[in-house]
């Protein structure tokens, strides 16, 4: 078989040389084609420590257990997120080096194992009830080498709870809000600090709540600069979004 | 013609000792039953200081005048709500004792003619843009003899706004919160104080707001208990509610 | 390890006289700061007769046993709202002096041992089927010490029903109208009484009632002034709110 | 041109009696054919009263002085509804024997001219914003030659003013009530009549009325059975049906 | 105890002959009112084969089992809707007249024991799915007493098969439309007859359907005069509508 | 009993003949009447290959059977969609002829019998999630004759997936999208290709999607020309049209 | 300057035979990159009669007549849609061999000068109001050389319109079917003819018609297999989409 | 006057020193608590580069005179936002260091006043209509002292524009995406790259865009993480986020 050329250039010079036949040049520069496509596929993984992130929702054993085999034979950090307690014994009890985080529905590489940035994000979370969406963020950062704090129950209903813990809120880079009911969590976040909110709104609450849609539409309309919102319940694109700007100021 | 009796007891009394007639007995008693309704209607403006409130909008200066005429006539308090410019200077120009309160798009009798009470309503607002709706809720209650104190512009983008008034929102006896976009000052209040909260959410804001409709729900979510909702940009709604609580208080 | 000083003049007075060094002082005073919002936290608990609220839903058999020893060891009185038949009994069992209110799905201190308000709030709901959630309200504010009087089965189809009780409804201090479907019953009783009216709507009804969210819209169009809205199904709110306007005026 | 057969029997018998050839006979029964939709198509004009109704919004002045032209000359009873005044000049001002009614925005046959039925339906509204919309209810039904009674600003915030009429609106056979915000109105007369009620929502209201759908989805959600809802407006619509029922009661 | 007089003139001529004292005169008067209201309450039941509907969702077999009694008790026709299988069983086994109309989900008087109207209503439907809510109306307005014909399986995706009926639906009085999806169908009738259409959106489809609410929505909006909606599902209001059309014509 | 005549022309001409009495031709023409309604209704099974499609959900395995068992008699292709493996295996198992797709829900004739078309239809989704509904849109359009070509799992969030067969669809003449979330898929097809992209949205999502509306506005909302869309998760919609399309180019 | 080569295989050639340098060729080629995107922008244009369709809505005169100063240099077909008379006007004097169709809001190349397909597209639509829509459609269509037939005004409310017309609708290969309200025309005409149908809401209509949102998931939910759906007032996508069907058929 | 203490300290060690009295302590405390707060409010203008930020909308000439001459008295770096052309004319004749940004609707201090970071954000728009919102994130982010990089019109109707610069905005450290109808860029656009995808909605389109609503949730549903979501229009809120993520890398 002929040798792989991987730039254009080569490709050209080759043909000029007679070493490669215009037939055999098409091919290549057709392939080449690909090879571009595929450049933009691998981008995610080659990021160090950027896991390939499985949705374990309606997936089901067997196809979670091909994909974390595929993955650790790569030595892939390993992300599955929205995974139940059934699910998760099945994978750990064969993967037995991986663990499950029962609140945030998660089996991952574990996290002690994974180096810690120095910079940290903040994941502030208003009622209990929102714990399995902020866990879900906080330990998607921290399976993607972000060091987080957590700040938990600092509902705006009795307000120094949150006041209490500002300073070192205001002290991270970035913050990921976690609220139900009214969502009102994240603009009073944003208003007292200097870095980008994400705003996760969650499902929690009744009535008028409608699943969640009310809690997005207010974080929406937050009167405080500096928030952007993610989907409800979507604890892990305010995970990954935090964890991103982590990594990027490490990295300057 | 024959005598009125007031009650029942009189007219039954007066068959009994064949005063009356069983067929005036009978007409009088229908009467009675009409008087039973009548009384119903007139319930609200037997209550000191209650006046008869106007809604403005969509009435001609022809109408307005003489719905003014006949409240002036009987010595009603004047209270014309949501009513421009133009309007309230036809009205003022011939009825020149009442005045206009522009911010507040209400024509009135003077409030500095109207006794008021010892206790107070806080009427909160959280931005400029939602003076007009905080006004409209204050002056209804001054008109209604409520005395109010005003705490304007301390909306939650900057909470220490709101922190330096605390103390003398808590000693009033009921707040009226106003507040647009995603209307979290409601349930921030309501978390610090120990009265009821109404929320009167408003149109100001753009896109997902949904012309209030989202601050609506989201004051309708507020996870502080004590707070209950009135109908975008219903200033007046609050203030009536608010000057009902105080008028109470102080009668007791 | 140094004395505890309970307010800022005493902190400042110990400096003045020597007997605390600057370096303590600071750190009482932050220290002070944060009791500064502790009392924020404990205001609530502090009024008389006003229990910690539970909101059980969500929450396991040993979360609440856990909170309710808590509260009993601190002689608090206890309200667990949202609670169900087996986890109510499994309370009630260790507990034995605690009552299950069935229909109101809710735990408290038995209702008997509670001190009842002169005044009180009409509770009035317009079907059998919102029954529950007229409990919770009743119930809600007879725990927090308040007399009630409840109105049943007075909806609009059948208005005479309401009708046979105006005058026992005028004669209170706050009405909480408890109603599904169309909801019409709160602005037919805001017209015809001179107190607060809080329209709690439910979820009951089919098809375009949209789980409540038509009535709850209703509501909040109210014709008659006087009436303020809760969210769906929200009976504890209108407990509350009522509760808070009669310990209110009895004070006073 | 051949004779023109108007039933099928006819045709047939020509064929039989060979007065009409196949082919002319295929001919005509094609065209008896259309006739059968035609049939369909003139089945309301055919109705005793029962006029063409024309939609005036949208229409130029010179569209409906051809539509107006063309009903006259085949002696039809002219019914324009959603017409301005301008154009009612317009039309006016040329078919001087026609009137506009102009708080219904209808153009009409002088209702004077019409004869009326004996049994009523009764048209009753909650306010005077919803004026045109009732009127324009009892402006068809009258130009349908139906007899109403009008019963005007009779809103369930004053609910006495309702039962002063209940009487003669129970002696009609139906009703149509027109009513913005919550609606209740519709509820409140269906609990106390035995005919149908047609409820027409009105875009009266602000904020969360949505432009009447709030109004439209409480009525449909009505509580009293023997509801039924027309569209946002449409006081045409209730007229309309009630006409209808009527002109059956009277034919019977 | 005293004679119970039943109008209010006898009370009156008894005080006036002084067989009955004021006080007893009062307590009668005051019963009176009662029972004026209560005239109210019962005019339904008054009306000649007018059954006491009952709304059988949610209420248990010994509910269910105590109202049924106590309609027997008073001759009453039982109607009982929404009543699944268990339940009727539990019901049709003690009270073992009555029968149960299993796709409409109905117990009821045997309507073979009903007199019928020589007017009939028809009850048409679009699809197989929809029979549930058609059956509903029919059955309703049987056991009211009124005659039907039923239209099944017509809707507009194979509009023949509704042509071949359109004549016997004309001959009807009143039809009543039972359709899901867009709910085209009921256009398409109100099209082609002379007579009142109640329209009964059915919660049939799927995704953008939204339970019924499109086809609600659809409804309402249609361009054939004469319709008027229910809500979705709300079979049993199409067929107490059309039955009390079909009365008021035999009444006359 | 006498002949049947087919056409009009024939009933005519026998008429005239004297073969046929006035009134047997008018009977017949009745009849024709309904034939030609009939004719309409026959018009699917009519054209080569269309199957009459069965709706499997809400019908129970006895309904099926029948329907079944009568579209074998006539030797119709048969298409059952929205069937479960429980009601598949009942029909498989008595019907063996029959093959299940398992992934589409779909009971049909074996594919492999029916002969395909030489022009395709690509069929193309975004996620593994909305492979049921693309199977359901392949199969359909498979057992309609037609030849289809799936490109599964090329979502937007890796366009290189979709470039890489961009080519392929290119070629193809209709394109069927399948996609839940924000649907992007669709517009970018659209954007690349020359021929009708169907847009069958899905409910696959959570949150802020709606169960699919936010898919469904979205592509109906699509920026590129040449899009059209579906109700949700309507597979069967998307492969029906497509195949219409197929079909039509090869009959030319 | 360097000879242009148009496709890789000539580059690759003229770098074997020492034509072209390495350098060059890979300019060329990356230019031939670009070509490639180029080559998919421009796949729109190259096809035969598909003109570069311009938005107007929101363009100035001097961007439209930037614009088809170019396109007319081009020798392209022009067609503009949503462009008002005042702006018409001003292109037309300018390129008077434009035409303005005036109800479409459409300039374009004369369609006298257009080619026309023998296979024709049925637009069809249900009122007078829909006529701009329709027309949109219609001249799309023209412009794209493609022969339409017009059926207008033929709406369900008078169904015998739209079967008078029916065996024409069936002659064409494809319909787009344009109407408001509750949209039914759709699925009547889907019921009956053996094409695809494209279904365009208008936003004619008022009330629970919300600017054509009901109508839009009205003929989304149509029970007739066959239709799909375009954005409301989307006349456009209509008539593109049945041009691309007919001229795939003409193509074969 | 005493003199001013800046710190808790040394107010502490004056009182310890008797230079300050207990009283005047407590004042200063008090003082200093208000400070405390205040720090909470200058906090963002402390920032260096990063002005207050006008919401021009609905604020008079004379509101804005008043504003802009404060920050230019305290030398503060000028941005209101949402000023059309009058109120900017009006402001920058008086101040006429300052610009208009005509499209963007913002007048700030000249943009080449302000030093660039070396960094940049991509400010990407999908068609010429989303030009205002595009440049109202691409000035707020340059007057905030980030350098942009603008790629415009690169909608995915035609993605080769996209793909034409996609190593470009790979290059950024953050971008914005701003589109209307669909919305579907902003997911293409974070499929492939590695930082933060600002998406923000614009009100671009018609019909069942429902003036960005659906463009909002369909960007809140992306498939590929990295998003998250502003309100529609909110182009200052884009470029915000995207300047305080490049201030954050470059500070570090």
């Amino acid at each position: 078989m002929t040798e792989q050329y991987d730039t254009l250039e080569h490709v050209l010079r080759a043909v000029h040389a007679n070493t490669l036949s215009v037939d055999e040049a098409k091919a290549q520069l057709n392939h080449y084609d690909e090879l571009g496509f595929a450049k933009i596929d691998l981008h995610r993984t080659q990021r160090q420590g950027f896991p390939e992130v499985i949705f374990g929702e309606g997936k089901t054993k067997e196809q979670l257990d091909e994909i974390v085999h595929a993955l650790i034979k790569h030595d892939e950090i390993v992300l599955i997120t929205r995974i139940n307690q059934e699910k998760a014994d099945s994978i750990t009890a064969k993967y037995c080096h991986l663990e499950y985080h029962e609140t945030a529905h998660i089996v991952s590489t574990p996290i002690k194992h994974i180096p810690k940035t120095k910079h940290y994000a903040s994941i502030i979370c208003a009622g209990t009830s929102d714990l399995p969406v902020a866990e879900e963020a906080a330990v998607t950062a921290e399976v993607m080498g972000i060091q987080v704090q957590r700040f938990y129950d600092v509902g705006v209903s009795g307000i120094h709870r949150l006041f209490a813990h500002i300073e070192a809120i205001r002290q991270s880079n970035v913050s990921v809000v976690v609220a139900g009911m009214e969502g009102a969590l994240s603009s009073v976040v944003a208003g007292l600090v200097d870095h980008p909110v994400y705003a996760v709104p969650t499902s929690i609450g009744y009535g008028a709540n409608l699943q969640g849609v009310t809690t997005l539409l207010s974080m929406v309309n937050s009167c405080a600069p500096g928030t952007s919102v993610l989907n409800i319940d979507n604890g892990f694109g305010g995970g990954y979004n935090a964890a991103m700007i982590i990594k990027m100021i490490e990295a300057h």
